[in-house]
């Protein structure tokens, strides 16, 4: 059975996914849809699908699934819409910026019984994957201690900032993310403290360019996350797990990997220098994964996972602001 | 303008030239043939394209280039048909097992003035490209010595090796053409020593399964090439390439980097363990590069290319037999 | 001019500064003090010197300096004695591990003149020594970011963690020179979460084996550090230091370096187990430092940094008991 | 039993063999020679040892073991004086430059039962200690091809070049001892090419700056040995040794191991750039391994392993020479 997907939002993570979901034996590329008509007609167009508007996506009998590639403050929205439509949803990460309405949008997926995944691309890739094998095969004993280090090569615009929800919701949520992924256990506490070092708007916007947080789980396991929205040498993303019997590390990845020697020294060329093509292999494993979901109706990470993330950045918030250890249980109640 | 393409030959390496192709905006895969009408009415369907007969497609009018993927003993015809057929072709190496064969077929290309590619898919491998492309920045000063390390994680069967010309003509010659794209000077001797150490039946086929040559240019430059056929680390595929001014290398790949560390110590994963997905991305910018040509007539390495690293696997094959070193004029005359 | 030294404790690091200082043309090896007289006595028949006492040590007119090797709770004693008695003092970390203890010891140092310096061995490492060189000549931009991972191979005896003041104060401590040594400016505020995960033994003693600590700046510059009491794959000490025009760091050492690829992945062996085989360099060129200071009088590290050091040790032990970021100058008064 | 030792010759490596001596309980530096009285009396002065004449030396009751680090047209005659003298005798490499004196000097060594130990040095390097260990422990199972590299920083001055014997015996017969230390048989052939690309004065001097061997055992084991007078980057020593079960190698070494990363890439300091701080623990361990073998008599490599490698030497030039594979049996009779 071929089962057809729309796409909602023909930007640069539509065009990926759709990409994606056109070259997947079994999946079709049914529709695609975006404000912008001429956005949707070019995708479209490369793919040989139909354009539709979300009404004609919510109604239609033959489309199983959405991917939901609009921006953020449409996603709540988009996410009930459609689980009322019957139909299962993939969204990009956040659901929303605001707890409360999170919570009302996975009420209605759990009334609806709507299959929905959220887009943390990241659990996805084949190496950090490999590190949460390796943990599961039991190679490195009880985990301990995470590290995490995540560090954008550079800081996006003001504009963006501005309505991004700061640095936690946008761009920690992904290592919180990560850090549930890889500790085995909830985090009960966080820790965050953050600075302005790289760009003094950033700082004027009421947000932080780099942050320090530190988590920890019931039983004593830590989680340490450095961001930083400005590495020059690349696209820095690094994890590394220390256990009872050893420890686990997924290294940065590098677009080509020669060395060359001269009397200065040995040199290899920089990181990854854009979040698309560092995870390239996560996308495209992860709509993988999605559409298996679409048959199974078996999702992860699901919407409780997405609001987990969102928890976290919230008491990092409230951690900063306070200057102590916050309970996550004082952010979810 | 888009291209229109012919797949000859639905095996596997025909198969991942059909879907980059299929892939590529401005190229269109119009047709495949097979001798096993199943296999080709597979691809056919995967693509949506046709199914033709050799006949249909040297005949066809839409039909730019012929993609020749079929076994090699069928190369060098189909070269020719198609060259009088007027299409551009991509032919898998090698050309031919025999030198004088291959001399009249390029004869023949040359006649008709046709576009012909070969497949050295390695010179198209991201890594490899970029140590080329430190050499040419002058990154290293002069080139001097070229170490070529290529070990296949297994050997073939014993029915492959058979007909596959010899280790020289069949595997060495990815190494003859990548010592002729470094070296930056053409190889003038050949030394060569053959053994047998991992399968007495490839000894008794006459062939060997483990050679070391060393390449010589006029200036004096070197170049040693290590082959075995096993390597039960995976696909060990390494360049280096000393100068007066510093080296570069490329170092193997792996699909998953990580670490595990533990008290036996620090170990990351074995190597690609097939060349196909070592040179994923070689084929695809091989088959981009086809295209290319295609449209301005300019292939590169083209039929000359072919015929040099034959003659050197000529010569290699003297080499062992004799015992000495053996001038390239020797077997080129 | 050659100068005397004696080294006071004949214990393990008493040995290794004794054979430094005989190695080292323009300095002397003039005594060696032990309460325990064999251990004394041995030390001084490997390099040809005397056994002294205290007291003939404090009264020789040949001697120019001390080498402070015996137990923690002697230390302060033993510089505000050998001060007063004109000797240049050398003294192993800690000073001792009660602030005003330190505070008043300092005080006389300061009132006598004497020439103190305090064993951080990790300052003087080849490795971090050329990571603190590249911020200074600015490779990095502006120090942004510190991330120091310390972990001991195993966990010290029961007997050791009871008198060691705790992890903070014991093992932390050097962490905390560290990250003074590198962020080029002083921390103003800690936080530190602490667990028992690898020895409840410890946790009965009041104690942590597995603490995180991230220190802040007056500019906001962050430091985290990452401690745990074992490490099955061996001594773990890295350090990276993350800025504005990029990044440096200081991987791990090991005995041997060579790797093997078998069909399980590629494997090196694991780290140094030992810190005096991890720091052996760190420890010779220490004790040169020394030598120098002998002549000079400018001591680094000197009293102020133990004094400094041990103070964040006393923050973190406040920001684990309170769960909050804790001022260095609530502490420091 | 404290063994005592003479030094011959106090330049640089005689310096560091006599440091070595005085830091080893056990042994004693009882005298040093050299033909430059003042080289003599600084190093006699430095370890509070005498400066003797080489009749002395000989004649001396009290003196078990000669280390020769003379000049190489001294080492055959001063063998056969302090074998016939009863010394245990430790001799730089070569013996000497011609095959016959080093016959005729290995003859009388046998016949007066003298012990002797030639000095090449890497074979106790730790790293390529643990390569041929890993070999041993049948880690990477049957050895099958050996790659050495081996490339110095930088041309020695011709003045040296003129007296050395040529490159094979100067430079390569370090590796060719290693070839023979790793590949479990003795080379049977020889194959050799030669170039001047760094230096033409060299050229001038009938010798060849830049060198590719190949050695193939009766088995068929191969082993490639890459050599060049000029590596910018630094002294570049590498081996690794492929199997049937996998592979084992030694990676170069650097005296300080940080990583700077910029927006150019990441970049880690040039190798060691001279072979005395390269090979540091390997002169400690040959020296401790000289003074076990005076105590048992038992010394390796031996006398043999010396001229096994000028044999093969010798047979690198003739077919450089003639162009083609020569036998060692050609060589050696």
């Amino acid at each position: 059975m071929t089962l057809s997907f729309a796409v909602l939002g023909a930007g640069r993570i539509g065009k990926v996914h759709a990409a994606a979901i056109a070259a997947t034996p079994g999946a079709r590329l049914a529709a695609v849809a975006d404000a912008i008509a001429p956005a949707a007609e070019a995708l479209a167009a490369e793919h040989g699908c139909a354009v539709r508007t979300l009404d004609e996506i919510e109604t239609a009998g033959g489309i199983d699934a959405v991917v939901i590639c609009t921006p953020t403050d449409t996603h709540a929205d988009l996410i009930e819409r459609f689980a009322r439509a019957g139909k299962a949803i993939f969204c990009e990460k956040p659901i929303d910026l605001s707890v409360d309405r999170v919570r009302a949008c996975l009420k209605t997926v759990e009334e609806t019984g709507a299959t929905l995944m959220i887009g943390f691309n990241r659990r996805f890739d084949p190496h950090f994957c490999a590190v949460r094998q390796a943990i599961d095969e039991g190679r490195i004993g009880d985990v301990e201690m995470v590290q995490i280090v995540s560090r954008d090569p550079g800081a996006p615009p003001a504009t963006y900032i501005a309505s991004s929800g700061g640095i936690f919701r946008d761009m920690t949520i992904h290592d919180f993310d990560m850090a549930r992924f890889l500790l085995g256990e909830e985090p009960e506490t966080v820790f965050a403290t953050g600075s302005v070092l790289v760009d003094p708007e950033i700082g004027r916007l009421g947000d932080f360019d780099s942050v320090s947080v530190t988590l920890t789980t019931r039983s004593g396991r830590h989680c340490t996350i450095s961001n930083s929205r400005r590495a020059v040498y690349g696209y820095d993303q690094r994890i590394e797990v220390h256990g009872s019997k050893g420890a686990v590390s997924a290294e940065n990845q590098r677009p080509v990997s020669i060395e060359v020697a001269t009397a200065q020294g040995y040199t290899r060329p920089p990181l990854h220098d854009f979040f698309m093509t560092r995870y390239s292999q996560a996308y495209r494993a992860e709509i993988a994964a999605f559409i298996a979901a679409v048959g199974s109706g078996e999702a992860s990470p699901g919407g409780r996972d997405g609001l987990a993330a969102l928890l976290l950045a919230e008491a990092a918030l409230r951690s900063v602001a306070e200057g102590r250890s916050v309970r996550v249980s004082e952010i979810a109640g």
